[in-house]
């Protein structure tokens, strides 16, 4: 075989074969395909596309091509979750411990954000002493005595994805429903879960910006899921807004604590409780949505979801006195606060503007290599629909450095619009697909 | 600007400016844009298309991206002939003596042969001493003195070029009408001449099968030369069967001589005339095509062309006895002789093929740094057309290597087909576009 002749195929709008399709993450993984061949059919594939075969051979042959985590010395069904990048998206920290809670093995591999979306291991990284590193059989060991475990991603696992990412986001070949697809369920697929929820965010500050890409990318990730043996459900979820109150690391630590103590965020809380439901059916711990449902909102009312979390951070070195009284947590030492010029509603969210803010002030990475803030971020006090008075707090900004706080205020300025009327909250579960 | 903006352009199918091609052009030649974004870029132009106008200016910032010959001090015009290469094309050999027999200037650059096709300066290397590198004062002075100078093409003409064909070659984007035409023609304009005439083989020994394709690519060709002020012309000329009866180096050297002695092959005096006489017309030289023709004609009769060409091989160093007595040329010492198995006429030639016999006795390159035979190769004694009796010779292959030999013999045996009805002859000149 030569690479050559799959360029060709793929640059004449042909079907490549599964093995092909596998040639070519295993030697450009190991090398042995340069740069220059693989950009060139990355931008084929690109134009003239993938049907479902080929993606879901892509996204098997990059599973492949490194580690694959193996759960099976885990007792019964485990379920994953991914979220497809929002802004103020906290739910992992909340679905997780009211999942193990329920009993329910949670053996989670996060990432760390990137532009103007959060990630989870930064955010858990807020709390003093915390590890998102694990030998592999302490992650292992534990789930199997506390259900709960949550770590970082590690390079080797679907290592192709990673490496062919690196040159889609150089060559102008990220945009695509295929590539797309393949590198979210080859990673997910590789960290061993039998039961994955896939969290599609839509709108201002999502990839999808509409419902009809969100749909076309939940359906492809769903039919890859179940045509693997993976159970695979996707529930769409409004990102015209950031989820919650909070953006920033520490600040969303917080919020997520403040929802598992049940006293946080409405939203935050039933978006986590959607995604764990299905979580709950798809292993098998629920006959039905309703009942799933059901027993996780009682995790928070007898505190045994908290009480997971606890123990859970107390596990991965955290300082639990953090979780218990969430003052002490550390945020930014400079605070501006963003009012109302005139009275109204709130009508809409750049929220990808919001994003940008919150880097902005240090709490996000341009690069991979950037070293984060996470004590800095904002705390929207008004949503979309919430009626505002003139000079009336619409967010607060925390900072530590002036010139920072100075340049996010100007970006969060811009980052709302205001409307006479009333106006409507955007649903937040859009879409269930299965 | 950004390499990434200009990928996403084209990728998207939208025109690229002027400038936007000019920064590529700059900074990849120099290195700052990676072959893996260059390589993306030429896959989305080769499927997107360019326009004419993006084409031009893709082919002069190629032409303009290392040294431009300046033959400001050659009095008169210039003209200049490149064929998109063929099989036993000796042209360049024939038509550069007459003009410059008829005080045309000829200041030639000519380029190696590459897989089945071959070059005129391994054709003139097998003349005993015959140097095919001048210093470009050397160059101008023989032109000015005695009007004709060929050498090879240096690496310093449209560097851009170079590089990019290169990393078109491993990537299939080599096979795009706007890219090749740009490639040719940021050539031709940085070589300096005046007057361009194109020499578009079309059939089964050329790059272009059919002759509409052949007629899109001559035709952008001549719009690009005349767009920038050179005055173009293209000949669409047959490649269904090798040009003359010779293929192989020193084999088309010895044919090219004889032509010019009035001996020689009446294909290769006729594509070389008809050549030369737009050239000519060209340059101002003649009235109009008919007076070229007659002119150029004459130069054979009179003898003036053969005695330019010894003129010429003596001044590049050559050993000018092997031009006065053919015989004298080096051959391969191992012959064969290819029989009619029954008796017929010759209906076709796989033509590509018998280059890549010749390719197998040893006369052509796999790759550019491949060592050459120039003493081997294949006199055709048929053509198609031709009436053969049973055991008639159709062919005889000189060699060097036994094993050579064999492979060559068994694949010339399947680069023709034979008809008992009798077959008409392909016609040589097939379009003029101007």
């Amino acid at each position: 075989m030569r690479m050559y002749d799959v360029i060709e195929k793929k640059r004449d709008g042909r079907e490549l074969t599964e093995s092909e399709i596998q040639y070519v993450i295993q030697h450009y993984t190991n090398g042995e395909i340069p740069d220059y061949q693989m950009s060139a059919l990355l931008m084929a594939i690109f134009i003239r596309g993938m049907n479902k075969k080929e993606t879901i051979a892509l996204t098997m042959a990059m599973a492949e091509s490194g580690d694959q985590l193996d759960l099976s010395s885990i007792q019964g069904k485990k379920a994953d979750k991914h979220s497809t990048g929002g802004v103020g998206d906290k739910t992992t920290l909340v679905l997780s411990p009211m999942l193990a809670a329920l009993g329910v093995p949670v053996a989670k591999m996060s990432g760390r954000g990137l532009g103007h979306t959060g990630g989870t291991i930064d955010k858990l990284e807020s709390i003093p002493n915390f590890s998102t590193t694990l030998p592999e059989h302490t992650f292992i060991q534990n789930v199997n005595e506390m259900k709960l475990a949550l770590v970082g991603q590690t390079a080797h696992l679907a290592p192709a994805d990673k490496k062919i990412y690196g040159l889609r986001d150089v060559t102008a070949t990220v945009d695509n429903i295929s590539l797309i697809a393949a590198s979210i369920m080859s990673k997910k697929i590789a960290a061993g879960a039998d039961v994955i929820v896939l969290d599609v965010k839509v709108g201002s500050g999502a990839f999808m910006k509409n419902i009809e890409d969100a749909r076309k990318l939940a359906s492809l990730m769903v039919e890859i899921g179940n045509g693997v043996g993976r159970k695979t459900v996707a529930v769409l979820s409004d990102m015209n807004q950031p989820l919650g109150n909070a953006v920033g690391n520490a600040l969303e630590v917080i919020e997520a604590v403040e929802t598992l103590k049940g006293k946080g965020s409405k939203e935050v809380l039933k978006l986590s409780t959607v995604l764990a439901s299905h979580m709950l059916v798809g292993v098998g711990k629920a006959e039905n949505y309703e009942n799933a449902s059901k027993s996780l909102l009682e995790t928070i009312e007898n505190k045994q979801a908290i009480h997971k979390f606890e123990e859970f951070v107390a596990r991965q070195g955290g300082d639990v006195s953090y979780i218990k009284d969430t003052s002490k947590m550390k945020l930014g030492a400079l605070t501006r606060d963003l009012v109302a010029k005139e009275g109204g509603y709130i009508q809409s969210f750049q929220t990808s503007e919001v994003g940008v803010a919150a880097l902005l002030l240090g709490g996000g990475r341009e690069t991979k290599e950037s070293e984060i803030d996470l004590s800095v971020g904002i705390r929207l006090h008004k949503k979309i629909g919430d009626k505002v008075e003139k000079g009336e707090r619409i967010a607060t900004l925390y900072a530590n450095e002036a010139q920072r706080l100075e340049a996010a205020s100007e970006r969060m300025e811009q980052a709302y619009g205001m409307s006479k009327e009333a106006v409507e909250p955007p649903k937040l579960i859009k879409e269930i697909i299965e």
